[in-house]
């Protein structure tokens, strides 16, 4: 089934302990498209300036990315620059230029409004909520958010809960959400904010699912080259979405394995800059990491 | 089969955010032992002084453990007193006084020389290698080591680990034994250093298992109740060494079985202060919290 994710395109300038990237594509919603684009169509509602290059269309349409909720307006592209610590693992952002993604309000065009499947990537809680307010079909609907949310918009955040199949955060957000320090505890008490589905990312430590019905946890990928972290938790969720959107029905066993393939695509995205590793990506070297993982993670 | 441990004793005294416990039974082969003894017979060589008292060693002895190579030395026990920061993940030490364990010369009893499977807890290399002198016929040998042995006694731990049938280490360590900052490549480079398995712990976020013909992740058990963490890498050991002792064959799944007792030995550990949760522990609970885990990870 269709698939429609909302949020920022840009372009992104990257220091590594390894090197740099300048002005490389970039942005929430095209990390994800290019990891769901592996299992299933995806319509992508977002905003560029007119410093947004063909060639850049081009490639998402190449792999399959529908453009048509993508609006051009006047002035520049949102533009990010930060910098990896040496481990990789932490990160500071050294300039943020918001440019057109400033009073991005997405117009969900009116043939997407059925999309039964739809990913809410970082953005205000009024945001995400206004693109529900859309979609009133919405079959599966998972969103993103982030500190400054959490910090700022929680009143916006905790009406936005309710309403969503499945949140997907980071570790540090969890807690910070749910004022909880100890993980399981952290990923109960956001289970009875409203998600039916939490979806804790712990990076290179792999992830935890929490629902009223079961409980999950999936190691990350073994990856022995990490080039760029950026994106990874839109890869993930990506590939998550992605695979789920193409299964006959949500399972306890799709929805485990969407988590995998979630990893994988993760783990392919952090091999090169930018999204220049996932653009490349075929689904036969996702089936064969999948495989690879299952093996990673198979008990005695 | 037979299982022996050479490793401290000590009386700790602990300080989380949670409470504190004065002079508590600890020393990593207390844990060892208490933990491996859900599964198999446990002898333990180890030192302690004179104000070592009998209730101690009725508890270890109730529980299994042979004591026969427990020396005692005219002088004090071995004394840590640690405090834990908030999060629980990381520790000061506040205080240590060796005592009778600072010229600790482990002597094997003749009656222990025959043990097949043996397990070092951390020491110096020099040490470590001296019980493996007085046990020729090992079938199974582990040992684990620290920051300190890393740093100032590379040259014994390298001759040391050709020796090992495995190696337990945290993730800073192994990192900092191989010089990589990736902890796969760590693994991968830490293997051809001569043990034939390396076993990676990572706290809250699991373990990984790194041999020559398969690599493993196994998330932690999802614990909501960190009451003291003292001891959990040698509870690990002991849940490990023990189930293994205990199996037929050191087969690829027996192993994989034993990284998952290993992991419930250390969660019922963390419960309590000290080694009181692990004494009061029955195999019953060890098997429900084993089958908790099996479902917390089942794939899709």
């Amino acid at each position: 089934m269709s698939l429609l994710v909302v949020g920022s395109t840009a372009f992104d300038t990257i220091e590594t302990p390894h090197g740099n990237a300048v002005d490389c594509l970039g942005g929430s919603s095209t990390y994800f498209s290019l990891a769901a684009r592996l299992f299933t169509k995806v319509r992508l509602v977002s905003v560029v300036g007119t410093d947004f290059p063909p060639q850049h269309r081009q490639l998402l349409e190449s792999r399959g990315v529908d453009l048509a909720g993508v609006e051009t307006k006047p002035g520049k592209t949102f533009r990010w620059h930060g910098r990896y610590a040496t481990d990789m693992n932490s990160r500071q952002t050294l300039d943020v230029q918001l440019n057109t993604f400033g009073d991005f309000r997405p117009k969900v065009p009116a043939e997407y409004r059925d999309t039964p499947f739809v990913f809410l990537a970082n953005g205000s809680p009024a945001t995400q909520a206004s693109v529900l307010d859309q979609m009133p079909a919405v079959r599966f609907c998972v969103a993103d958010t982030m500190d400054l949310w959490i910090e700022h918009e929680r009143k916006g955040l905790l009406a936005l809960l309710p309403r969503l199949d499945g949140l997907i955060v980071n570790d540090s957000e969890v807690k910070m959400l749910t004022g909880k320090g100890n993980l399981i505890q952290a990923g109960r008490a956001c289970l009875a904010m409203g998600p039916k589905l939490v979806i804790v990312k712990k990076g290179e430590h792999g992830c935890f699912v929490f629902s009223n019905f079961f409980h999950y946890a999936l190691p990350a990928y073994p990856t022995e080259t990490v080039v760029d972290p950026t994106g990874a938790g839109d890869s993930f969720a990506g590939g998550f979405m992605g695979y789920l959107a193409n299964c006959d029905s949500i399972s306890l066993w799709n929805m485990k394995r969407a988590v995998a393939y979630g990893t994988v695509t993760a783990s392919l995205n952090v091999e090169g800059f930018g999204v220049q590793r996932l653009a490349d990506a075929t689904r036969e070297q996702v089936e064969r990491r999948y495989h690879e993982l299952q093996q990673f993670v198979a008990g005695g």
